[in-house]
Parts: C-alpha cells; structure tokens; sequence
C-alpha cells in the first residue's frame, strides 16, 4: 500500500546491531542477570542518599579522636546491623589526636589584611602572642634553595599554584608537597613558620587543610594553609619589593592517642567463606566541612553496595567484607590497624576495592593487579557499560591509600574513578558539604560498585595474584 | 572492651533513616519489585546509545518527504519487530515535502561578510539571480510596526535575542515569534525578505532553522536564519547609520505532498486490551545535523522503554502503545494523521507521554490531567526518586506537541522532562548531532520511562481524566 514499504531495507541492520551489544565477554554474560537486579535495587530502593545526608548533617566532620568520628564509627555499626549484615564489629585502633584550636592571621605591613587560614593537620601550635615575622614567597624548593639561610627568621610562602593544564590527579600530587614538606624544608633554613598555598585550582577565599609532615632531626615549626587570593596578594607585594609582616596565631595541640576503630560488617560466603572481598572508604574527615566527599561518599557507597547484595539475599560464594577505615586522614592508622589485627589473613584476601574519591558520576575502577586479573576485571566492567564504567585501567598505584596495605602485600586492588574534574575544588575545606551531591550519581556509584564486588566474590575461580 | 562501645548512639536514628524512605505512597510501593526489574534491564541491558547512534549516524538527518526518513521508518518498524513488539505496522500520513536547495548570503555594503544561514522550514525561495536590497534591522515587532511602510523593498532583519535571564522554555517561546511570523509581519509592509537571528543563547556562528508560517492574504517572501554573529554585526552597522546592502539566493522549492507514515508498535494488555496508554516521540527532524537530540533521543527512550517491557515478559492489563510520529517539525502532520486514524477511539487513550526534550538526564515529568490523576502519578513518581525525577507538574501545556491532538480531547498528558539548559544550544542545527549523547543519562531515561509507562499501563484502576 504504502510506497515506503517496498524500499526493502533494513533488515540485517537490526541484526547487526542487536550483535554489537559488547556483552559476549563471559563473565559480563553470565552475570548479566544479577547485574540487573542489583542494579535495580540499588536504584529503586538505594538509601545512599538518605545515609550520607544523615551522616554528613547530623554527625558532621570527623577528624581522628573526636566525639563525632566516635559517633559516626557507632552509627556505622548500627546501620550495617540495620542492613542485614553479618559480623559486624568495631575493630580497635589508636589514633592521633590533634586539635584545632583557635587561629588567626593577618598582613600588618605594607597594609592591614586578614588572611583566611587553616593550621595543616599535626601542625604545632604559636605561642598565645602569634609569631610575628617577615614572609619571604617562593614558587617552589628550587627558589626556597636559592635562598637558602635568607629565610631565616622569617616565614616562608610557598605559592606554588595546582596546575590547571595537568591531569587532576597529577596536578594535585605535584603541588600537595608543599602542604607535606613545606615546614621541614623551610626549617631546615632557619624559618620560623611556613604557610603554603591552598591545593585547588579554584577558590573563593578558601583555604584547604590536609596532612604535613615534621621530621625528627629538624626544628618543628607551625605551618597554615593559605587562600589563592592571600597567596597571590603577598606575591604581588613581595615582587613590588615591599617587606611583608605577618602575625601568625595557631592554637593547634597534639593531645595522647585516643581510642578508635575500624568498622566491619560482611556477608559470609556460600562456598569459600575464608576467602575476602574487601570494599571500603574512610570515616574519618578533616575537622572543616562535613566531610561529605571525603570520604562520606565513599563509605556510604561501600556500605550501601553490600547492603544492596545482603537485600536481594545473594549469598556469593566468598565472603564480602566492608572495612569503614578510621583515620586516613592523618596518617592512615586504621589501615595499619587493619593490617596488625588481620595480616597473618591477607593471603584470603582475593581483592580489595576503595571508594575515595567522591560520590560524582562513576567513570570506571583504577586496577592494580596481574594481567590475567586486569582481564578478569575487564570482563565484568563489560555489564557496566551504560554506566560508562569500563573504563579499567592497569595502574601503578592510585587504587586507594588505606588498602595500601593491602595491595602491598600482593592483593589484587581496585579503586572506584569518579568524575573528579571538581574533587579538589572543595577537598578538606569547609565546602565539602552535603549539598554538593547528585542523588542519581551517588546510586549509580552503589550499583557499580556491587556489580564489581558481587561478581568478584561469586565467579567460578578466584581473581588471581 | 572500647571506649565508644559505652557511647550507646543511635539505633534510633537508624531507625528514622530507614523511615524516611518516600516510597510510602501506595502505587510507589506496589510496583517497587517491577520497577527495579525493569530499571536493571534498562541500564543493564539497553540499547539506547546503539539504536540512536545508528539512527544519526547511519541514516542521518529526516526531513519530511526526504529518503532518510522513510530509511527511518522502515528501520523503526523492523526494529520494534526485532525487538519483540505485538502489531507493529507503518500508519499513513501525507507530510509536505519542502527541500532546502543551495542557499547563501552575503553583505556587499559597506564591507564583503559572507552570511551563515539555513531557510527557514517552509520558505519560499528566490530567483537564481538573488535578491540585493538594504537591510533594516529591529530588535522586535514593535520596533518594525513603528518603521511601518519604510521597510517598503527592504529586507527586515529580526535581531530579537533568546534571553538568558528567563527559564530556557519561556525565553525559546518569546524569540521564536520571529522566526515563525517575521515574515508575515514584514510583508505586510512590504518587505522583501526576512532574515532572523537564530533562536539561541550560544553561537560559533552556528545558524538555526526550524519552523515558519505564511498567511494566505498576505505575499510570501524568502526568509532564513542568520547567526548570532551576523546579527550583531548588522545591528552595529545600522546603529551606526551604514546602508547594509546584502544579497540573499534561496533555492527552497515546495514539492506535492510525500507519502510518509507513523510507526506504530504494542504490548497488548492482558485484561484491557483496548485500553491505551501511549509513549511517543518523532522520527522526522530538521534537514540539518543528525537529528539525535530532536528527537532522535526521544525515538529511542520510547523504543526502548516499550522493548525493555518486552523483554521482561511483563505484560501489563492495558495495552501500552508505542507511536513514532512523522513530521513533527513541518507541522504535526503525523500527529493529525494519527487523530483522523483513530479519533473515534480516543476514549480508550487512558494515557499519552512523549519524550521530544533530548537525551539528558531526566528530571520529571510535565503533567496536563485533572487532579485526581496527578495524584497518582506523583504517586508512581515516588519510585524515581533516586533519578530526580519526581518532580511532577501540572502544567497547562507543554507535554508534547505530538500528542496535543490526544491532550486537546482530553486525554492526560505527560511530557519526559529532561535537564534542557543546553537543549537549545543545538536544536535545528548541524551540530545535533550524536556526539552530544551521555550512555548513562539515555538508558535513565529509558528507565524513567519505561517505570511510569508500565505502572499506567498495569494499576489497577486506569487513570482518571
């Protein structure tokens, strides 16, 4: 009838494209179902959302020592009890207290200007009158060498930028040695303090905390974070040839070793029960924001991706254990906690997998392992590509600090890649806040996440090393 | 044995979290188990991205009365087929059939500038010489009416910008009055062409088509689309009293109406069979680009929504119906051709969705109903709450011109909504095109239409008018 119908097309088109569907990898096939259903959980019926608004707002930022890590690490127990989990503990481990106190600085010559600051994270604290010392400003060491005995007395800047035309990753390990080496290098010549510029490619007056480092044959001295835009007026002026003053005040104290603990909950394997899955983020955060990207996201996506598993009531043939770490933060004692208690077990330990780098649009899992692993990983990344998740890259390290340990010893490891275009833009500020969170991206991370984890724990043979 | 064990937190507020889980609505919570079912195949399984890569890609852009959209429908019917759809067939329709032939544009006076443009959808087109006149520029009709008989032999240029202060629709429906009457309103006084900015907020001198109407007592004259750029490069030079001489050759032709047809597909229903809810988009896009935006995504989440049903063996009481509509863009001819066909049946049309705003992420639904009926699809809505995509308005209009013939009888409408922020950055231009696509987001689409399309299709009373 209709003139269109004799045009004789098409057919084989449809059968062409019903074969490039990229799922004829085995292990993609043969899990395809299950991969349905735990992805329809998770996005039906997922919690993260819930659970991170709850943790991020009602506990609030949880650095090592304090009440609220103490009453995350509680609420953590209690929801994995909630979600159906088995064996769920709180395993001890000591971590560093350091607190905050009060902070302040400000130029008081060539003009008046209060400089927004955060202490870096184990920093000594001034005396109640400050330091009150000339800034010397440095681009990096190679200028603070050059200078050499010229600092003594007086503070040292680094105001090395984070590179905006380097990938991010690279961008922020070239300039986070400032914030770690800055005072041991800068009191090596005399200086009296070091501030550091804030490592981020964006900011609107923030400063960024995070870890530093002292060394025991060197002189501690205090060290601050300070904004782009603090750091930038105080070049200016230095390359002007004007003498800058600054009064520096740290209330910063290292206070004994308080009582921690990792938090665990599994779902013990059908088959090979001693045989580990081990997924993870860290509770712990920095003692600004809420810690909602670091790592919030992180543990709720764990928690939730075998919370996901345990709801379906599958029963994979290893055991599936999430670890909540505490205290990465500062120097990653619960992942050393983890070790001393379990490493006479790590040869059980099939793979390790961290969530730590936010909880944006999930881009595929970093693997460290044998290349007969990599193409194991491979397989299973196929039931995951709508997400654009299969993305698997063989890489060196990067696959997540606290299962470093874990990896260390030969471990198969995974980390879950996110979008992180805008990871540093809020990392340890008080910006990392709940709001900044896309409910669908957190879901789409749980049910990447148990995919992994779920196949990982069932297939016919364990990853191997 | 821990110090925190004592702290004694927080079962209760686990308790509250898992409270506060939205799905107490009743239709959320009766369809939870099927809506995941259908969420993980979706996003498991779908072959969105492949089916609209291949529409854009293989068969390209479908003009009404062109080959491709007939390659276009002969590939939707065998897909449907394939895809294990019930009564798939091609309904007729006549459509116009217009074609672009060569075009081009330039400024002579005061300075040589060649001219970006596209004819208007419709226009009329000039003789092979061109027409070479002064070019009169106004910012709106106002603007025209006060110039009145002085743009006698003149070419009216419409230099009305799409407002970025106003939301994305609301600013497309004030400047696109340009495009569709400009020329009407500049030959009354007699002008010889019209030339109107293209309807945008974002320009690499990218010029836009799209729809234009003329009116039978008043003379035809050729009208295109001019860029951004060019605009405001006429603008400054009429500002500053040059004569702008620009010649302007169209090679448009209208043709005898083209034999085209709707392509029509069903789940039959198990217990209402000739009750219908049904999903839609249009095959037939612009002459330009590949189409994949408008509405190439929007084929493709209403194929796959129905296919993923299909593949599920879900068959629910009413029969669902998928209806591809031919040309939307010259005038909704396959929309009245779908109304003369099967009018004396609109009784039955429980229910009618299009999806004609992108492949984007979803972000609701639109809804035209009574109230009675918008409370249960904000019920249903509750099952997409870890997409966004509860966000159900009731709207006066705005749910899909394709199925306004159905809405206009008063059939409930719904309209997929998605994140349109840039959805005009490319409407009707060369550069829609399937590059633009994001996997995830298109496969969520599928799964938030797929979830709302079953649960109308299957509760147990059908939705009221």
């Amino acid at each position: 009838m209709m003139r269109l119908i004799v045009f004789l097309l098409c057919f084989m088109l449809v059968g062409n494209l019903i074969a490039v569907q990229g799922q004829d990898k085995r292990l993609g096939k043969d899990y395809a179902k299950v991969a349905s259903q735990i992805m329809g959980t998770a996005l039906i019926e997922g919690q993260a959302y819930e659970k991170l608004e709850y943790l991020s707002d009602n506990i609030g930022n949880r650095l090592s020592g304090s009440t609220q890590l103490n009453q995350a690490i509680e609420w953590a127990v209690n929801a994995m009890k909630a979600d159906g989990l088995e064996n769920v503990r709180a395993e001890a481990a000591k971590v560093p207290h350091w607190v905050r106190g009060e902070e302040s600085a400000e130029i008081i010559t060539p003009a008046k200007h209060k400089l927004n600051i955060l202490g870096l994270g184990g920093t000594i604290g001034t005396t109640s009158e400050g330091i009150t010392a000339e800034v010397i400003v440095v681009r990096n060491f190679d200028e603070l060498d050059k200078l050499g005995e010229q600092v003594k007395g007086k503070i040292v800047l680094y105001n090395s930028p984070m590179r905006k035309d380097l990938p991010t990753g690279q961008a922020y390990g070239e300039a986070v040695r400032y914030r770690g080496n800055g005072a041991i290098r800068a009191a090596k010549y005399g200086a009296v303090a070091a501030l550091v510029r804030s490592v981020t490619t964006v900011s609107l007056n923030t400063p960024h905390t995070g870890a530093m480092r002292y060394q025991d044959d060197t002189p501690k001295i205090p060290a601050a974070a300070v904004t782009i835009e603090n750091a930038e007026l105080m070049q200016r002026l230095y390359v002007k040839g004007e003498k800058i003053i600054v009064k520096l005040k740290l209330g910063a104290q290292t206070l004994p070793d308080a009582d921690s603990a990792n938090v665990v909950g599994e779902i013990r394997g059908s088959e090979k029960p001693e045989e580990i899955i081990l997924v993870s983020g860290h509770l712990d955060s920095w003692d600004v924001g809420t810690g909602s990207n670091d790592d919030g996201a992180g543990c709720v996506i764990a928690m939730e991706a075998v919370r996901t598993i345990a709801r379906l009531k599958l029963r994979p043939k290893r055991t599936i254990r999430v670890v909540l770490f505490t205290n990465e933060e500062k120097g990653l004692f619960g992942s050393f906690a983890y070790r001393d208690t379990h490493k006479q077990n790590f040869d059980k330990h099939v793979a390790a997998i961290e969530a730590d780098s936010g909880g944006t649009r999930p881009i595929g899992f970093s693997f460290k392992g044998s290349n007969s692993a990599f193409a194991l990983v491979q397989e299973i990344s196929t039931l995951l590509r709508n997400l654009r998740s299969d993305n698997v890259e063989l890489s060196s390290g990067g696959v997540g600090a606290d299962i470093s340990v874990l990896t260390d010893a030969g471990v198969p490891g995974l980390g879950l890649r996110n979008n992180s275009s805008h990871y540093f833009d809020v990392h340890h500020t008080d910006a990392d806040t709940f709001e900044k969170m896309d409910r669908t991206d957190l879901a789409l991370n749980v049910a990447t996440m148990a995919i992994m984890l779920y196949v990982l724990a069932d297939m016919p043979q364990a990853l191997p090393r």
